[in-house]
């Protein structure tokens, strides 16, 4: 049967039709930064063991839900879970970020990547969307997400975060670029694979994280990543329509894809090629340019600098209105989602979202 | 006397005058790549007293001219010998980059800075460009460098390098604006200075490293990076005119600065507006699409992958091809030097530097 959401404000901007204020989510939206998180996090463990528990992922994506009354709720996980799948063995170290306890060093390592069936070895996450649907109770929509292939490629090559804009990464493109081709396809085969599953268990739009897809020169970045998430965005598409039909919904449309790479501001029209939904816009762009670029055939998600969080009120406030006013013109035909450029803060204080999500609904009304 | 350099392609280039090819000098080129500059750091010690020896910096500044030729020198130094002059406390730690010893932590520490007399306390610094000058012997120019304002903040602000885009900066843009705004003031005129103090002792081009600009959200770039740039530029250029007509020149020209942002690629116009003569390019945005943007008013650095240079032979060769033509023509009116899109790696095998002059020589004169 159709869902009839108690709030499709996000989809309604996602598929650019008539919304009566902006809708607003933050990109890691449940972490560190609520109190009540951090009580969940202890209870589970580490962070791989929390993504891994579907009740405990659907207790925290539910945290910002209750407390903030957010327009979209995202799936409690990590972009990195498919290499973690892969067998490369994914953990957290405290201040580091993401390590990888194996990593892709030759060709031979490349070609032992089997085609991964995510019903198999990411089942946990599919358990945990149906968990969450089933709590959100049509509330909002839920968000699935994948990181892209080239930067799940980065962290597989480098074996965790870089200092050097994943320079050895990089060293691949002018010394094995058909290897490192042949990774990629086989990661964007298995983001595929990944997204519809997420669908097929009650996701209402995905995300594609292209982290480090600012870090290519530009005559490389179509072929190592926007090419891949093209694929992604045509494969994902068409296996939705199949999906949402079979659970009662009566048109042809597709699920909404959100496409963000993080530095690609210079390439906006590029991103929004690849056939996405929307496109998202990191806070060093302006968000009036970047609409200028792409004109309205996308939506647009994005921007404020996650920094003003640990700002003032009245800062928080100003920028706001600052990022509202830069897209400028909202109406039908046009698609505005609100969201900071990049991830929230550990150290925002949790006053200042709720400072943010209002200033966002009586700003945005106004411009109605 | 005015000088007459065996090699003058640089200056050339910057002032978009005739050139037989395209000369190539490479960010950081006196490194840690070569075993001879290992050699002498070791004899150094500390990469702080390799800075503060004019011999030995003179020795290192020269060490990649006579092993490859290049077009232009650089002054081994650091971009933030300023706060360390300010009594900050520059060290360095293995695999970590730059930190202080102190930081600024509140409008006290700003009010503190006093005004920096470079001929006082960065005298070693005006000593290692009279003795390099010396040295060099007029084979080729020698380029006198400092961090931006932004950036020499970041690090004052944050400590050191930072893993979240300096967000604890960011933090002030909303926070403490007009604080953070008195202490780029200071720095301004600190670096303006120091410039000045470069060229009375012998700097034939300046460059002015905004490393950290690109973190910068498009809202706040010109307030807090290119105002202060443009008024170093400015300042500089003033007394340059005068510093080089006592020198002998006959002209009325100022000596060619150089402004480099990395990450910088969406706001070149705004770049090109300081009055330098000539826009670094980092390794992500195409130099073609720069120049369009740009126009011809100024010469344009850069912009190859210092990542290619980990690669194979016959890989520089066709990136370095690609780089010259996506530059396009070349002729009066137009300046294109060569360079990397951001500082050589210490991995870096030597011999393929050597591929990439020999590439950019021969290529560059089949282009004219």
């Amino acid at each position: 049967m159709a869902q009839n959401f108690k709030n499709d404000l996000f989809l309604r901007a996602l598929r650019r039709q008539a919304t009566e204020r902006t809708p607003v989510w933050l990109m890691r939206q449940a972490g560190r930064y609520l109190p009540e998180y951090n009580a969940t996090r202890k209870q589970a463990g580490d962070f791989m063991s929390l993504c891994k528990n579907p009740e405990l992922a659907c207790e925290v994506t539910l945290q910002p839900i209750d407390r903030y009354g957010l327009d979209a709720a995202i799936l409690f996980s990590d972009i990195l879970t498919i290499p973690d799948a892969m067998g490369l063995g994914l953990y957290f170290v405290q201040g580091e970020g993401p390590c990888f306890k194996k990593r892709i060093e030759s060709e031979t390592d490349i070609a032992a990547l089997g085609r991964m069936d995510p019903s198999v070895e990411l089942n946990y996450v599919a358990q945990a969307v149906s968990t969450i649907k089933k709590s959100l109770d049509r509330r909002v929509p839920l968000i699935g997400f994948s990181g892209s292939p080239w930067t799940l490629a980065c962290y597989m090559i480098n074996g965790g975060s870089s200092g050097d804009d994943f320079l050895s990464v990089r060293k691949w493109l002018y010394s094995r670029p058909d290897a490192l081709q042949r990774l990629l396809e086989k990661l964007s085969q298995a983001v595929s694979d990944y997204l519809i599953m997420q669908i097929e268990a009650g996701a209402d739009a995905v995300m594609v994280f292209d982290s480090w897809g600012g870090f290519l020169p530009e005559a490389h970045f179509e072929r190592f990543s926007q090419q891949h998430i093209r694929t992604i965005v045509e494969q994902v598409a068409k296996a939705s329509v199949g999906i949402r039909r079979a659970n009662g919904e009566t048109d042809n449309s597709s699920t909404p894809m959100i496409v963000f790479v993080k530095g690609g501001g210079q390439w906006l029209e590029s991103i929004a090629n690849t056939g996405a939904d929307a496109v998202g816009i990191d806070w060093a762009t302006n968000l009036g340019h970047a609409r200028s670029l792409i004109g309205d055939r996308c939506a647009l998600q994005g921007n404020l600098d996650p920094a003003s969080l640990l700002g003032t009120a009245s800062h928080i406030e100003s920028e706001v209105a600052r990022t509202l006013d830069s897209f400028g013109r909202v109406g039908p035909g046009v698609g505005h989602v609100f969201n900071l450029g990049h991830g929230i803060s550990q150290f925002t204080p949790p006053e200042n979202v709720a400072c943010l999500v209002e200033a966002v609904a009586n700003y945005s009304k106004k411009l109605r």
